[in-house]
């Protein structure tokens, strides 16, 4: 098994709640810009507002950063709309959440545990070709962080947009990078 | 395909350069601590360095944590101890470098490229149990960050001892968390 | 292919929304009693509270003739009680409403409708050995009766009961049954 | 396994018993309006002729609704007219009786027994474009109701007619149906 | 593909019409005396009759060589029973009518056309250790004779009980026949 | 496993003694005219002269309703001469003798005994477009009559000749026959 | 494919016609003295007599030698009574003559030409542990010699007897031989 | 398994030694005339020379009759000619010596002991159009006869030049031979 | 499974250090020109530098003869170049040194010990054809001579502009050869 | 395809020439001491007298070490005492020559070239485990050198005898070795 680094994401055709619509979103939407897909395990369950409110609280940053933000679970579209009308957190998403019921989208992002018919907890960030560049999966209970993502984001959108130079750990906007030279070799 | 969460870490065994000794490492030294397994592509190319570095200079916190760090690229542990040797960042690290030249463990942690022969940057936090918690997976060029790392760990440590409580998102020690409870369906 | 009828349903174990609660449902709760068992597409959707209204208008008559209902959608029992706290049509529920999000329970069922990941609307009549005696299924759209159906089961717990004796069409309780006999042989 | 639902009947042709005329019915006839496939185990046998009593009683109403019953069994149309001019019951029939000695009817609508070579009391539904729209299966003691399946045509009728409008349980004719609407979701 | 000569009948198990009762019969009630397996295509068609009756006619004589004669048609007992009733000509048949709904006991003598779900005119003349010792087959319109058969069982139960006596061609009881011998090669 | 009835005579090449010469007949030569093929096991054997003896003594009949007969053993054509020429029986056939060493003709008309490579008492009546419309194959004592055959061939002509009327039991050139009749289902 | 020279005899068994009986004969048979299995194509044909003649007027010389003679052809052993009768040449014939009219035997040796039924003139000379020393086979205008076999199983009796001494070409009775010496090697 | 005879030779090349040259020779040099491929164990082993001296012996009278011979065994060429220098015997030969030390020619021929890789002692006679028309197969020890072989091909030749002339047992050429005639079935 | 000897070997693409520069090495590289291609174990480990430093003090020699040394093993080009910088030896190096990390070419040679992941001590001499004409495999202790390499390609190389000629064992250049004629068979 | 170093060579049994005997060697034969198994492609052909002459020459010197020599071609025992007798080079031979007719132990060892049957020049040096160790396989005209051969085999022995001490390359009996220690990577 080889991971899902650098390869195309897959056809989907998916009904959303985006805005008080219901919306049809196809993986063509994802191409042309830069994009995050965020799967967690269940609408109306404990944890997940949190993450997701997390998220939408910084969901102006994602959109300067040129970033659409597409959250996904087995639930369908009517429940989404079911769930924002009746969480506060929810409430604040302005992103387009995706209803996944046959869970064909989560399992193509390997992140569908079958037994159960829910998602795990995995980020995925797509480049505007619709390339996988980086991810994360965490077990059910654990966490993200949406600054932690945003930093990600750029360090990914920084090594696209200037081929050649490396990027090293821990890279902020502004910081000094190195550009490759074999006298680096051993050196650093 | 599906996820690696929660799967038992495969069986392997390999030399590794530790602290000016060549010392074997099995999959049961992984067993009743937390570990962090750190691939990264080769040694005396260039971005590593920062990123193996970064950890170097964090590794006192993962100690106190109770964490040990195992770095693993497709070199020999010769070469590991060569570069070692010759580099003043790498000379920095004190935890065990894996040699994996046959590509085993890269392979079974599902981070090998198998036509170049060598590792994506792929980090994955391993419960004493030998379970894979979390993990995230970079393309070639993007670095990651010593101090995400140490929120996710303690996100997992957190979880585990703390069975009933969820971890809500960007959580850090001391914040409050939230226990489950019927009551919060769709309210929060 | 064959049909369902008199097939041993299969295994499962499920998480159900039943008053305030949430409880495990498995295949053995349906043992020694008659049970109906409701598929229906999709919560906070349009037309399935009135089905389930008007099942939930007759459960008392179903508890009566001692026949358990549970109503099963691909939805997760957090989104069942989502819904029960916000529609007025659901909060009468008083049976059991089992999450089937695997679509493991509406698989076996043969009501999955894999593409969509919901259900078709199928109501299975099962006796107390756990075998099935009829079932309807109708395509999204088309609404089914509370009524008819407890006419039907009333038959089905006829003719258990009165082995040798044979339910004629339209059959209500209390009226005149036919003994076969080798005399009624085209006379009838 | 997936239910017949919306799929297509498959290519038939068969023999019949019709108002005094042995006559050829294929799938072709089943096009172009609304039919019941109307099966049941056995000519000659006991509790089969109420049922058939039953549709023969109410075949003017069916007429009305242009809809045409096609009685089926794994007998020949030999032993049909036999029964209809040994029976009273039978007598009074006026729709084709189909012959299906070979099983193949049956057993492409699911409702062969192959050990015993006759039929389950299924009732199929179909619409003019020759898809299954609803269906229900009988164990073979169980009666069936001809007016439960008027109630039920009638329902599916509406439904094909008036898309886009929703039929809720226990629907009959004159019955206010409710528009589908984002505002009605979680509502009723 | 080899002939059904000395074969040993399949195993069966039916329901028969026979002298008002229904009955079962398998393939055990053949062992122990001779009996001619006689299929036939439809109950209620035209020619059949004429071949039961002259069956029927010369029943005695059969009785009185030890043989039981047993009618099958894909039919079922039910059916049996009401042509039974319904024809003069059947009326005068004695011995059992076999049933033969699912088709498996003319499929197991190789007469069964699958398409039309009947059976060929065939004629099996079994000896009592259950073997078959000579059959005929006919198309459909082509009628048998009950006095053929009586010669050609006589003839089998001759050469069983004179074995080491060779039965010659149009033979009948009370006829010379040739005991082999080597003297006789190439003589006759 | 089905019967032969109906289907065509497989493609054959043979050497046959016919009247003092060695001739060569294939299946084309059967079709044109209604023929009938008399396999029996074997040349200078005991009972098989007087079968064949009883068919030349007929072949004169046979003649005249347009008949041509091919007797066939699995010796070759060199022992047919050798017997017809040592044989005061087999000296009076006129027929073609056909000689199938190799057991292929047999093999395809499926009387060949294969441990023994000899033929079964099979004979097939062949209608003029090389279908098989009735045959009987007898143990290999029990002899064969020519005067059934010819009843039996005459009915098959019959029948052919005059589509529409059916053919009773034991139907004799110059009987009545019955023209099928929807009014005579049950009455005869 | 490899030759049949030092395989086993297959296991046969069959009846051959010898000095006026039908007697049986089996592989073992052949055990404890030499054989000789000619194979021929055809009773009643041209030149096989001449070959068997040919035999029989050496059998004496065979029978010193203590080896016994087996003809086989497909024929029956009815078909050798009747050469026998009719041939002068056969009539001479006192060695067993197998029939083969399955093939069986003529198969296992590898003469058998399958689509004419009839084996090639193939000779075997098999020692008495039942292995074949020797064969020829010649196609089927290509006749045999008995002096020439009196030779070649000569030869082969010698090399059993004298182990260790090789028998050179053209060898007969009497000649010097040949005991192997390494001083031989390239000497002569 | 089938014989040889009647087979075309399959295609080879090989080197040879030949009157004191290295030469190749292919299965298309057997084409146009009758030839003699004979097979032998090894070189500088005990009884072969004999054999091959007895051949050269009778080249001539090959030669005259219009036939080559070809020597094979699985030496290579260099050994044939070692041998022809080192024996006196050898030293006569005049005809090719074919090495074939991957044993494919023996190995065609079916005469190659695969586990000792020599071949037996095989005869082959082939005619001008490359097909085998009589071979013989000793086991190693025991000689052939150059004057039985001369006798075989002139029998041979003969009946290919006299087709419809048969060649009786022991055959010499100027005997007489019988052309074959009806009459002579069964009285020769 | 046969040697590499003559085959072409299979395409391959690496980065090697060369000269101070990382540089692109395929297949084509090697045609067109003598090579030499020497796999070694690992970087950094103990023997293999005195081998490399071996054949680095001989590269002169080599060049003169047309030849092109590439040393390979499973190690990347960026750990050849750190060697390359820290080992005086190593230093010496002016041929390619070709990293194999994916030990593909290593696999291709068979020389690759896939559970270790290393190389064994394979030299392979190719010609401008690109095919394979000599080659060694050591165990791993098992130093290789670089002088000795040398006499193997000269005598190569001398072979391959010398046909017809042979050259007899330890030859050097300017020692006299042989040419092969008839007359030297069985001679030295 | 992996390399045969380290393999236990596979059992075999031949039949060899040595010291004016033919004697049997097996593979038990090589245990106990080092071998050398020196295969060649063709006895009396051109070039290989003078490498096994070579190697005749430098025997005794492989005595001492404790090395038998074996050699082998596809030709026979008999071939190799003929050339033993013809040659004045191989007649000083002394050690066993081994017949492989059969090609088993050359296609065991890889080096049989099957379309011609002989073998390519390869030399295996095996342990006295009965593991190889060592080899070189050379195209068909490319000599080799007993000298060579002689330092490699010390080189091996030395290897086995001193374990954890290595062997540089060119190593001579009384050279200088390394012992191996971590100081000295990346140092020489």
């Amino acid at each position: 098994m080889s991971s899902l680094i650098n390869t195309q994401i897959k056809p989907f055709k998916a009904q959303a709640y985006h805005n008080g619509q219901f919306v049809t979103v196809t993986d063509n939407d994802l191409k042309g810009k830069w994009s995050v897909v965020f799967f967690y395990p269940a609408d109306f369950s404990f944890v997940c507002p949190t993450e997701l409110g997390d998220l939408a609280d910084h969901y102006e940053e994602f959109k300067k950063m040129g970033v659409e933000i597409y959250s996904v679970s087995t639930d369908t579209h009517f429940v989404h709309k079911g769930w924002h009308d009746a969480s506060d957190t929810i409430k604040k998403i302005q992103f387009p959440m995706i209803g996944d019921p046959s869970g064909k989208i989560s399992r193509d992002f390997e992140v569908l545990i079958e037994e159960d018919g829910v998602a795990l907890r995995g980020t995925f960030v797509i480049n505007p070709e619709g390339q996988i560049k980086l991810y994360e999966i965490h077990d059910l209970g654990i966490g993200r962080s949406a600054t932690e993502l945003i930093r990600k984001v750029q360090a990914a959108q920084y090594v696209a947009s200037h081929k050649g130079q490396v990027c090293p750990a821990s890279w902020q906007p502004g910081s000094e990078t190195l550009a490759p030279s074999l006298d680096l070799v051993g050196k650093i």
